[in-house]
């Protein structure tokens, strides 16, 4: 079965980069006599916004088949000294500049990294600038052929994490952070849907919000908390900024007020923004 | 042969929501031993536009192989009790919500219809909110690998229809309706190109509109008829708008009068848009 | 191993064109038993710039598989007099209107090239506008599964080449000329990477323009040449336009000093435009 490999970058798709990469991986899996099927998870993560990177993966990664190997590429740090890192998770593979982008998938203990250092998983010459198709393409397309990701180098124990608090109880309450605002002002938090218990209350700068089971079910205007796509608590105003209402931005605190009730609802552990 | 799976959506390429639905379709067919190509139609459907995905798809879905399986997702009913379903029409297949957006395949009486409602063709746990991920996606790749269609759950006979009046023939003349006017203007008919005979003249509003081979034999600000890529008379104006022009909108009456010779022009048989 | 095609148009991804290309080249690959994977360069190529469209190959065809074949569609001829070409270049194959957008692959001797003549390598019906779908693509999909590229149709010893003036030494400098204006005002040369020595200087409008390693070696509003990826001498004003800060455009000179050393410096050798 022809190996998966999905790419996320800000690349953007006017110009050749993801090509370039897309070609990186090809070349490297023909000559090895293998083919590999790529998946596009974005192409538009916000410039450098290696938190947006990564709540993209962190809702689309669950989804494909064990083996899959992600490629990311969002790299401010290109040409400084930062590290590039495989990163072996549950049944998948996470290559790409190791400046957090792979935060949601460092939780416990089952993750082991790597440092790229080995050359003969790079491309023949090394660009200053262009990692992400002399050295991290061809990393992935090396794991994805059946390279252990333990030959790539050196075990990497300190992987970059972003600045995410993980969601903490504080008295009968829990207490989380905004972890990101989006294009639209909602705000991702850090608080995931399984501790929000039926007829929860979030607050946040005093105020508070009520819980709803999806966007539409807000009128115009109207503010709530819901759970998103990625299985986070998110909070938004219709049609509107919450982030602008709310005056709210990363690091503000959310509190999830406890319930009577400690079963959580069916609907608080699916995905609850509509595509529609 | 890997069986082949268009998408066609109005989630944009930023979010990784295609990338979500793509990865639900690889997973089942990889537990199945199976692989999939994946083909995207376009992602970029104007919101909830269910006539703009039908028009994509009537253009597209001719040039595919026999046993392509094409998902289309543009689902302003999500959470409400809109049924999903399946098509077979011809020799491909089409999923995803009963509203109209396969309405070019169901003329005549080579289709059969079915309520996507086994559960065994979903993912485990279904969200309320995004049936592209969680129903339609898995019931298009149960299909690709090989389930029968008629599996997924009981016929529908009165699938949805868009409310395309067919063209018909009145007083000699052929009588059809604007059914859509694209982001340029344009006008797309219910005519489609083999009602048209050499010569013929387009009447909308009482205005005689010429008949053009392409967009390009029209002088700047010209108005005229032509036959569209997906096989429809089209009215456009040059670097203009028709729908402007001529105040004209979705249900607008075209009329297309008799020429002396009833023999179509090979032109008018094949689509006249120029991609220049 | 399957074949692989890859896609540079201006099309855009909103409609379904890009599609029905792609349905063609699976349709004809099915027919013969073959599988094809599909690979996009870009389809956001700005509308009827060959150049552009010659640029983006350049960059990204030398990192694909041998084998690959290359189909271009950027078509301002469409329905004129224009031929469609195929050029068997390196180990690769080149398919598309013969418009200039192959000019990279034609340098030196080791091409040869066909024009699109044979009608059993079309689609049964050619439209007069859709060449891209009915011509082009199928003379890529036939290729792609085996169709010896001579069999397409007769010679061509003339293929069409964007008037690139090669680089050429002058007084012991390098002379050459502007070949594009990009979107953000950066002026791409017709001067390679390996013609420029360490400590080179740049001149345009006999203003000196200093060589840097990466676009982020300038200073906010700074003006310096560097290699893009194309590898291509470039020249840059930091978050500005070159282009409005010389008052250049396609066709200006550009002179590129001696040096005391002759030995190409290793970063002038590789893409220096940092992705991030």
């Amino acid at each position: 079965m022809d190996a998966i490999v999905t790419l996320t970058t800000d690349f953007g798709v006017r110009d050749p980069w993801v090509a370039e990469m897309k070609g990186a991986i090809l070349g490297i899996a023909r000559t090895a006599g293998r083919a590999v099927q790529l998946v596009d998870v974005t192409h538009e993560v916000a410039r450098h916004d290696v938190v947006e990177g990564a709540l993209a993966l962190e809702a689309a990664a669950p989804f494909f088949p064990r083996g899959t190997v992600h490629l990311a590429v969002i790299d401010p740090g290109v040409g400084t000294a930062r590290r590039g890192i495989a990163i072996a998770a549950g049944d998948q593979v996470f290559v790409g500049p190791d400046n957090g982008v792979f935060t949601p998938f460092l939780s416990g203990t089952g993750w082991r990294a790597f440092e790229l250092a080995a050359a003969e998983y790079r491309l023949p010459a090394v660009s200053r600038t262009f990692h992400g198709r002399d050295v991290f393409a061809p990393a992935a397309a090396h794991v994805a052929i059946g390279v252990d990701v333990a030959r790539l180098g050196p075990v990497v124990t300190d992987p970059v994490r972003l600045p995410w608090a993980a969601a903490r109880a504080r008295g009968g309450a829990i207490e989380g952070t905004v972890i990101h605002v989006d294009r639209f002002g909602n705000l991702v938090t850090s608080i995931a849907a399984d501790a929000i218990g039926e007829g929860a209350v979030v607050r946040v700068a005093k105020r508070a919000i009520p819980l709803v089971g999806t966007y539409g079910d807000l009128a115009p205007g109207g503010l709530g908390g819901l759970v998103g796509s990625s299985g986070r608590l998110e909070i938004a105003v219709r049609e509107g900024s919450a982030a602008a209402t709310l005056r709210a931005r990363r690091g503000t605190r959310v509190i999830v007020s406890p319930t009577s009730s400690s079963r959580a609802t069916a609907s608080s552990r699916t995905p609850a923004r509509g595509r529609s």
